[in-house]
């Protein structure tokens, strides 16, 4: 098991708490917080950050990788079931922020582009309202608790 | 442990076969089989296919999940020291081939877009002549070995 670096010298915005915003917090997990995705135009995109600094998945520890991957099943689940889900995408990056992080994003029957990646699918962001957001943050909760 | 439906009726291309090309094979891993992805214009694209159909992580066993990131991390460790990556990404879709498969991308220092998801980045396809693709399997296969 070894650290990566911080990214961006020792500024980390995942460690600093400055993302994702605590306002999208959905809930504590075993290795990671799981967040809504601030851009909802794809309804229930979440992303679940690891709670310690890491890039890779080879810099983690075997079973704190296996807990990690039950949080991602459990969520993706979850996301499924509370958007009534075709299929759910999972995706781990780091380009921008090199801290683990998993895009989760429930495809639902009234995709746009459903046999696209959502990445490739240009479109203007829809920040939710907050009231529409904490709906939203519910609805998944409740279905992580089940 | 639930068996999904197999997508497009009976016929899924990973299950028949007919996708990924056998010429692409890298190598057998515990649960999938690594491949070569036909479009190198990101160098040492690759795609690891779940042996067996299923659809989505949580329809796996715990167990057979936990292997299959083992399978995942042991090849994108490889791919990251075998082309002196700085990052990698990984990305389980399923949208246009609903069969578990991993997309593991190295990102290069040479990298055209460092920031994007390369699916988000525009480009003609580059298909290797086949001994330049063999030489790039076998530069996998040999960091997979070590």
């Amino acid at each position: 098991m070894t650290e990566s670096p911080a990214p961006y010298g020792a500024a980390c915005p995942a460690c600093e708490g400055s993302w994702p915003a605590a306002a999208d917090r959905i809930a504590e997990l075993s290795e990671g917080t799981l967040y809504l995705h601030t851009d909802q135009f794809f309804p229930g995109w979440s992303v679940l950050v690891l709670r310690r600094h890491a890039t890779e998945l080879f810099d983690l520890a075997r079973d704190e990788r296996g807990r990690l991957v039950e949080d991602v099943t459990h969520a993706a689940r979850a996301l499924k079931e509370a958007f009534d889900a075709r299929k759910v995408n999972y995706a781990l990056f780091g380009n921008l922020v090199p801290h683990i992080h998993w895009h989760l994003i429930p495809r639902l029957a009234g995709d746009p582009a459903p046999r696209e990646p959502v990445f490739a699918v240009r479109h203007d962001a829809i920040e939710l309202r907050p009231d529409d957001r904490a709906e939203r943050i519910a609805r998944i909760r409740d279905r992580l608790r089940r």
